[in-house]
């Protein structure tokens, strides 16, 4: 509970057009409002000023009177201490692990036990999961959804420099919460290998390739990656609260339990975030990493929430998984196994330093046995990508669209037609019932059953989108995402492309060397080379996992309508012609 | 076609308020619009005035001159010519079939065996029935739909002076076009045994009984009806356009078919109308004559038209002969077995000259080993009728208005929503097929074919209603008809009670004798019998009609649903997962 008056903490500066407030360690502030949400309350300085501070930020003066013995605590673990803002977005690579965790909106239990507001156990927890019941049509929380109560990750935020806004930048933004009901999006997604370089830095590299060699093998199709025997998969479960500082800040670890050596570990939230900017910043202009499930994820209730942010971080992990570069990469195993805190701790470090990212990866590319592509044949092929990713994202954003809709009447407007005709038929067989005439027991008895099963039907058309439409929602999310990373990757060909046929032009003006140009092209090969295997692979994945929503979809379609079928045949059966 | 000259035959005096025009024979008048409908022009007389004209009693000028030979052809037949309407309101009961039949609306073929607008032979005309196709969510075409295009009988149109406005009102409206698709109704339902006299005629008659005596029994669960042996039914068919006056009017003649002679006799609407008025006339103190079909029924085509009021025509036969009293009735008996013209003529005018009507019905019933019920038990009754009777009435109005919203959601969004995801699965679907990939063709067909099957659920989804919902809504709408006459039926019984009441005070000054007032409190128990009789026959037709209803109504649900399940399991099989 708080108190209206609160004491600061530490220094904070207010971000410009962000409603926020300036405060002073040590200044006595007026909560206002402490249910904003998403770490922040709303606070009013002595001056009259109002805006959001950092709830972390501040202390709240217990009802019985007492010092700030919590600020005392506090101060014995430094590094536990939060760092403003302003200075978490510099430190990034220092420990960021140190960073503290925000704590859950205001109106929210610490206690991981107690069941959230207006949810049970066991079942109730899906059903609610899309704010259940027929009274409210939800739409469905894909991304974009802008009600992001809670989350603990808003003090996460680091320096937006190098971040370019793509089709994919959605993903990449967090919500802050504001205190009249506009969110504040910040940019979180950076790519470095972008913003510090051009493909020529690649392209005209006269370092030798560090790292592991990715070896790209002519197969069946075309080009392919090389594919471990055993395909590595993991799983996310078992979400579990966690607290620091005497349970005053708490967060959410999840167990990530890979097949291969089936020893959990253990990860938070933004444990998997910085696994994302390291796989971002090395391997993404080769291949689409796609945002994580992030804030995309909304819901009612914790429980929900984590369930949710499981769910996706599941299905982002089963994709990297996936990929035959990705998981076999040092960061990513060194995620999935690491020993102790110490080797945990070590080969972070040893990622946060590695020299090739950005396009530099294609350093370590090489394809086996396969012939230099000439530059025309590399631009088709490049054109052919673009086409085709652009095209599917057109036709994966109009399937969500749709399914939005369809969502949308499916737990608003249908069920509850259902839900009056099934009253309807109750009514007029409680009407017959007050007849007065004698042996009409059998009607009115299979009427209100007729009307039940109604009743039953509203129900089950409100509850099946989340058995059936929701992964191929997913599905269709996971696309989305991952074909928003498109655009930049290719982006980084075309460039290379450019720059090739550009090089006669060097080479006239004394820029570059005729060796130098035969470099250029053939590594715009390689780099194609590359493309093309990464092409390959997003096809196999992707005709798998269509063909297995589509079936797992249809599968459930065909139940939910057998199952309508049958309980109209029970009700069917209870009416008599004498 | 018209010419936009024309020349007025017959004098024509406006109703007022109803945007008609006064025309003299032998005026000169130009058509402004030929396409108002309802057997109606617009035109415009020398002073400039523009008003509505019926279009029978003005003959345009062929475009080839020549002089006005149709008029002269139709001077020959004196008992076709049309008597104006001012006449016809006044001179029922003379020869009512002598009036003439207005022709269809303006765009409308008089060929029959031509397929109206948009249909085809077979399917279509049920399929086009409500509107069809998804396009345009169509509301149920019930009791006040306001766009009755296609209407023979306006002209049918007779004094409403004994017209009192009741709950049945709706059904006895008619419908005259409108010029500017506003469209006037005009009262034709008259109850003249209502207006004539109150219930008193029958209590304190000194006549002796005339007509068939009508007894009444005690039945297991109350007094009855003496039912016959062999229950009437017929069968209502065949509906043929048949012209008068060299096919220049035309009309429709139904078969109607009585099982028990399996002799067919011809009937026009009009003489259903007859025939209604009779029993109204007749038995309507006794017994809800429910309204014709009449102008409840609209469709976009003369065919749909045509087919939904033999439909309508067919039930309201088929429950006027499930009624022991109105089916052995001898005006019903000559409807449906009249041997020939002669036959249908003089048994016509002798029905209309029966002086056994109004509340004067009462005097046939002889209630059979029944003991005199004191007015206490009569009231109880009376009451008990009353409040069953409105509660029903409320309890199908409100099926019947969440019937309607489930058509329109059935014919409008929910089948385009279905078609929109057909329609972006086949988009994905030829989007993948535009990878360059090979070996995606199992997929894509298995997308394409899952798609195609949700543009046939489409198509099922908004048909689905015509061959379950419709029978639901129709039962409903025949009982909404009955129960709307119940209120004057039963009001007959309390004025009777009420008047009974009044007997002691009657007799006290003198008014009446004693031995007149043990009269009336017998009178008033007999009519008693006879609505408990009735309420009966009403319960038993209920509880088989719903029982029948909701049979048919479930069991189309079902196929229906088994029917989509089935699509989809076969559009399941498709997709595989290597």
């Amino acid at each position: 509970m708080y108190n209206t008056q609160a004491q600061v903490l530490y220094d904070f500066t207010a971000e410009p057009g962000n409603n926020e407030l300036s405060v002073r360690e040590g200044e006595t502030i007026t909560i206002t409002n402490q249910n904003v949400g998403g770490g922040w309350i709303e606070a009013k300085n002595s001056r009259g000023e109002v805006g959001l501070v950092p709830e972390d930020y501040i202390e709240a003066q217990p009802f019985t009177s007492g010092g700030n013995a919590a600020s005392l605590d506090l101060s014995l673990f430094d590094s536990h201490i939060p760092a403003p803002p302003s200075t978490a977005q510099t430190s990034n690579g220092n420990d960021p692990w140190a960073v503290f965790d925000s704590n859950a909106s205001g109106g929210f239990s610490n206690n991981w036990a107690a069941q959230p507001e207006g949810t049970e156990t066991g079942e109730t927890s899906s059903s609610a999961w899309h704010s259940g019941g027929h009274g409210h049509p939800q739409a469905y929380q894909g991304p974009g959804a802008e009600d992001d109560e809670w989350d603990e990750e808003w003090d996460d935020v680091k320096s937006s420099g190098g971040y370019a806004e793509s089709e994919a930048g959605e993903g990449g933004a967090i919500h802050r919460g504001g205190a009249h009901g506009s969110s504040m999006k910040i940019a979180l997604n950076k790519f470095p290998g972008f913003s510090k370089s051009g493909p020529e830095l690649y392209l005209l590299s006269k370092q030798p390739a560090k790292g592991t060699r990715l070896p790209v093998y002519g197969g069946e199709a075309g080009p392919v990656w090389a594919y471990p025997d055993y395909q590595l998969d993991c799983v996310v479960a078992d979400p579990k609260k966690g607290t620091k500082m005497y349970g005053l800040k708490s967060y959410i670890e999840y167990q990530v339990t890979p097949t291969t050596t089936n020893k959990p570990v253990n990860h938070r939230y933004k444990h998997f975030d910085w696994l994302y900017e390291r796989l971002l910043d090395k391997y993404g202009s080769a291949i689409p990493i796609p945002c994580l499930p992030d804030k995309q994820v909304t819901g009612r209730f914790e429980e929900e929430f984590i369930k949710m942010r499981m769910e996706r971080l599941q299905g982002w992990m089963s994709r990297m998984c996936r990929h035959p570069v990705v998981s076999s990469s040092e960061v990513f195993q060194l995620f999935l196994s690491y020993k102790d805190e110490k080797d945990w701790k070590m080969g972070k470090r040893k990622a946060e330093k590695d020299e090739t990212v950005g396009v530099m990866i294609f350093s370590t590319i090489e394809p086996e046995g396969l012939p230099d592509l000439d530059l025309i044949e590399v631009e088709q092929k490049c054109e052919q990508f673009n086409r085709f990713t652009r095209a599917m994202d057109d036709g994966v954003k109009d399937l969500l669209t749709v399914g939005n809709e369809h969502w949308k009447r499916c737990t608003g407007p249908l069920p509850k037609e259902y839900q009056r005709i099934g009253k309807a038929f109750q009514n007029l067989s409680s009407v017959f019932n007050s007849s007065g005439y004698e042996g009409e027991a059998t009607l009115t008895d299979a009427l209100t059953a007729a009307g039940k099963t109604y009743e039953d039907i509203a129900q089950m058309v409100a509850e099946q989108p989340k058995k059936d439409l929701h992964f191929l929602m997913e599905t269709n999310n996971e696309y989305k995402g991952l074909l928003g990373c498109f655009p930049d990757t290719i982006g980084v060909h075309k460039a290379a492309i450019e720059k090739v046929k550009e090089a006669d032009k060097l080479v006239a003006t004394g820029k570059i060397t005729t060796s130098e140009k035969i470099t250029m092209s053939k590594r715009a090969s390689t780099m194609s080379y590359a493309l093309q295997a990464e092409m390959i692979h997003f096809h196999t994945n992707r005709i798998y996992d269509y063909n297995r929503v589509m079936q797992q979809y249809l599968e459930q379609q065909v139940k939910f309508y057998e199952m309508i079928a049958e309980k109209l045949r029970h009700a069917h059966s209870q009416f008599t012609t004498m």
